[in-house]
């Protein structure tokens, strides 16, 4: 390991975000890399899950006039700071699936249809292509794949309605130029709906300088809102005049409490509410968000990209040497993952790393993730992660039987 | 007051399901006739929260391979019989207003859009017909309102793919008979989706008894899931082949984590969920429809008649004397709820009775609604629940200034 554990140690004394550590219940004993999957828990995110369960005992049905009710836009307030946003232009609500279908379906609808082409790319996370393609049979639309790896620029003809493309890829952590890919896509008349998923959270956006009016993306990663927390939606203030969404429920009326007989959207990003939400499900959400208004971006991002190197530095020459291909991208075109491809062994190192306690993840074929996340990872916790896999690896750990089964992570 | 405390008393200690209120966190002094609205918590909701909160914090992602990512289909298992559903025929996921598009969705397409109206229906809960407002505006399908209190013989013409009705109203009360009115639609070539949010949990209910092919309910109401708790989805299994449903999201794919390009519906039930959902959610709700195991729903409908008509008898001179409508259907023809009209004081009186604890809730315009939940209410609640109703409207209580001021309550 070229870098010394007092270093990382000393690393970690001059963390200015190292004092986030101690705001997270995490279980002894385990090195977790797999916060892209699955946020840690903040301690104030169990107290918050208390609070909502007590007032569902005591306040009953007061509590919806309690902060249940408009729980979608104070937690999108909340989170709009995050990516670049303002105030009445994001929503947490439903899941990225969901929101994807009214995001499409309300460009597609207020252009008309003029263009019948929705554009999904090959390579990313899979219900991207399986709700644009589920809109399009249904809407009677055109479902095109953009391949991996191909230019965006030659698929963008004047059929194209809408492009949905995410930021950082989950598979390789490639990250896209935000700013040059929405110019690009706007120039040939098209919209484009980013999917943040491994962004939001994981380093600074800034949806309005980029010129951004569309995007989705997950709270349960990066933002550590709990498993399956709901999702959230963006539209810049400019665009949210388009008329309707397609999932119109009551939640989504102008005036939901007035029970009128027709549909009437919401003024504002309200519109892109469906029905009843779980309020259990924003208590823990709305917790870490506001453990989040102190984070400094700039300071999270330096940090994100000073673990993954000191990853990738401590394995580069156990990785050539034993022919595993680092594919994570250089530092500007970086998520905060690191991506490994190991075909024939690369599910039993994974395991045989769970194994003692190093939680990364895999995704077939052959590709090992681990995540970074700045808030409650040490320098020194992702040195001895690199030491596990390094001892893993070079014991021949993963050839023990146990690890060979493939079984489904999520 | 016709009947004494003595004897409600007395039918207290001979009511079968007493036992069960002490398996809910009931709040001191408070007379809960809203849990048609949000029902109240079970005591083991509370531990199976503090449970899975615990398995987020100690198994991270692992706590998807260890009962979150099955939920919907376990819980679903558990619902089944309540409903008269069988084992794979009903899902818990997302809310009403999602899962009624993609039941409908899934008709017209299965059909071929041969025949283009959803047929909704005048006076239901709102959301039923925005969302059949919104899939037909989206689908270029047609939507047509069946006037409140019409035939619905007069409407099934050979247009109608697809009607979607209530079981029981939400503002009155009224139940209809699924099995004629299913058998109805059938015979006019029609299908029909059941609304069943204030039947589940109410009353016994026979979904492969009536025929009923479709259906959706709730589960934050008589079931006691919790706050926006995930509503569910019943396909009868002969009708589960027909194909996509329009959110066609990763969750309802055939092999979620081969991470297919292209989308296949899973087999069964399953195709009917979307993407990623709450597992802090599920939980509470898990632990009330364990409750539900154990109890006699043919007691639970004697018993639910029963302190309706306490309620009612309490109160019929009273109303008679001040000109309040008790528009509570009769008996056979009843949910479990009592509906009031007083369209001048019917908000001040519901806001006077919530000052002395005793929570029923209003609906513009006039609708006074009680709710009788035989899991949690006594015989000797109700009766002293009527006593308050009485004491407030012959002292004028609501006249009082705070009364006056209208707001929104879901």
């Amino acid at each position: 390991m070229p870098v010394t554990l007092d270093t990382v140690r000393e690393l970690d004394r001059r963390d200015p975000l190292a004092h986030f550590k101690a705001r997270f219940a995490l279980p002894e004993g385990v090195l977790y890399l797999d916060g892209n999957s699955l946020g840690a828990q903040p301690l104030a995110a169990r107290e918050a899950l208390a609070t909502t369960r007590d007032q569902w005992r005591d306040e009953l049905i007061k509590g919806w006039n309690q902060g249940w009710f408009d729980a979608p836009e104070r937690l999108g307030n909340l989170l709009a700071p995050l990516i670049g946003a303002g105030p009445g232009e994001v929503i947490v609500t439903d899941n990225i699936t969901l929101n994807l279908f009214k995001l499409l379906g309300y460009i597609t609808e207020s252009r008309g249809r003029v263009r019948p082409v929705i554009l999904s790319e090959g390579g990313n996370f899979p219900t991207d292509g399986y709700i644009a393609q589920g809109l399009c049979r249904f809407a009677r639309l055109e479902h095109r794949v953009l391949p991996e790896g191909a230019e965006l620029a030659d698929h963008l003809d004047d059929r194209v309605a809408a492009v949905v493309l995410s930021q950082v890829n989950y598979r390789t952590g490639r990250l896209r130029d935000m700013a040059a890919t929405t110019e690009l896509v706007h120039e040939h008349g098209a919209e484009i709906v980013w999917d943040l998923a491994h962004t939001a959270g994981a380093l600074p956006v800034d949806l309005h300088g980029s010129g951004a009016r569309y995007a989705v993306g997950c709270t349960y990663k990066y933002l550590n809102g709990g498993p399956g927390a709901p999702a959230f939606l963006y539209v810049h203030r400019d665009h949210q005049g388009g008329g309707w969404q397609p999932l119109s429920g009551w939640h989504g009326h102008a005036a939901p409490f007035a029970f009128d007989a027709d549909y009437a959207p919401a003024p504002g990003i309200t519109r892109f509410r469906t029905g009843t939400h779980s309020a259990l499900s924003y208590a823990p959400l709305e917790a870490s968000l506001r453990l989040w208004q102190e984070v400094d971006m700039a300071a999270l991002r330096d940090k994100s990209l000073a673990l993954s190197e000191l990853f990738r530095d401590g394995l580069a020459d156990l990785l050539e040497a034993e022919g595993i291909a680092d594919i994570t991208p250089p530092a500007a075109e970086r998520g905060s993952q690191v991506a490994l491809i190991e075909r024939e062994h690369g599910y039993a190192i994974v395991q045989a790393l769970i194994a003692r306690g190093v939680i990364g993840d895999y995704r077939e074929p052959g590709l090992m993730r681990f995540g970074f996340t700045p808030l409650y990872l040490s320098h020194e916790d992702v040195w001895q992660a690199a030491r596990h896999f390094r001892e893993v690896v070079e014991n021949r750990e993963y050839l023990e039987a146990r690890f060979k089964v493939r079984s489904e992570v999520t």
